[in-house]
């Protein structure tokens, strides 16, 4: 009966599974043979559709690789600060916080409990989760090191995937300074830098270990910094 | 005459020269073609020296290239520390201060002045000049994007250019510990990041612009914290 009918909803179907089908094979293409031997080509043939299909879609390889990770990243940001959220949740019942300042809270943004330095424990902790997360890992790192020889790939890169996630940092930090919590004279943008970029480097350089207490530390020693008070 | 008398000094000059060019060699090659296309032979030619001289010294491709960019790393650090070392020693002469801390100072080392905020802040200056110089760009985003992907060489990499550098960090946080300048209770290792990672963070990944004004804000976030005081 379905065949009869070709309705929107099928062909809408249909094109969201080659979607998912064009984003599986370009992530695992380059996961296996590494972003410069990845092809047009080579994706559609992996996907099983006609490269005209990415053609219509996408402009380049690039593209379809930065929206294939995008995707990859939302799944991961889905799947890992609802667990963090819903641990929070439970805590908020019990001990019958107000939690108002969570009203803005997507999927991907920074809890605004009031407590800054829990907040940011809880988002760093759930980057960890996703950095060491496997499904996550190998496609980053092609991309990233990509990104570090190709510029004009690096700067997409960030422009579309990092920049967004690093401006949540921003805007809760705003909002801390709004709550006389962060000095008035830092510039958010430069700030948070001081507990995301240790995790990133530790991440793509192998300088040291990746735990939950190293976060902690970091933002311990950021917020509170170095010298003794 | 020289060609009947071959002597130790002669020969050793000559095999300073084949090192010389099996170092050039190696690191115009990266530069050029990438770290996986580039072998053994291809740098023996280049070089003009029989594969089996590059063999005799070195074990791996990726050995020859982690001494060509440690060798570079060197020439950098001779050639730019010097300026500000004569800048401060002219400060030096001129406020009649006492210096009695720098004299264990080597060329790669981080000044001890007493003042903490001062010595990061030249050091990092010095590293924004590193990481600009076109000579040692190229081939240190070619090895750190290699070591991105590739964990073991990324691990070597670390171990033997970037975590001795990094250890020059902590003995000078550690003596500033001591003087009772950086908290008790911080870990040297992880407290450098603060100012270390978002730089390098920014060079490898186009994050933002790099200026001496970014890396002495990094110093004054770092040192006295984000919260007011």
């Amino acid at each position: 009966m379905a065949s009869n009918n070709p309705t929107p909803p099928d062909s809408a179907r249909r094109s969201e599974r080659s979607r998912r089908a064009i984003y599986d094979a370009a992530i695992s293409l380059v996961v296996e043979i590494g972003y410069p031997k990845t092809t047009i080509e080579g994706i559609a043939a992996r996907a099983g559709v006609g490269k005209q299909t990415i053609y219509r879609w996408w402009g380049s390889k690039a593209e379809v690789l930065l929206e294939a990770f995008l995707d990859l990243s939302e799944q991961a940001a889905r799947a890992v600060p609802r667990e963090h959220e819903d641990r929070e949740d439970r805590e908020e019942r019990e001990d019958g916080e107000d939690r108002a300042g969570r009203a803005g809270d997507e999927s991907q943004g920074i809890p605004d409990t009031g407590d800054l330095a829990a907040d940011l424990r809880i988002v760093l902790r759930a980057t960890v989760d996703e950095l060491r997360d496997p499904k996550f890992e190998a496609p980053s790192r092609a991309l990233a090191a990509e990104g570090v020889v190709n510029e004009e790939l690096g700067r997409r890169f960030v422009a579309k995937l990092l920049e967004p996630q690093l401006q949540l940092y921003v805007d809760r930090l705003r909002s801390a300074q709004e709550a006389g919590q962060v000095r008035p004279d830092i510039d958010p943008r430069i700030a948070l830098e001081l507990f995301v970029s240790p995790l990133a480097q530790r991440w793509l350089q192998y300088t040291g270990p990746i735990t939950y207490e190293y976060t902690d530390a970091l933002v311990d020693y950021a917020l509170n910094g170095l010298t003794p008070r």
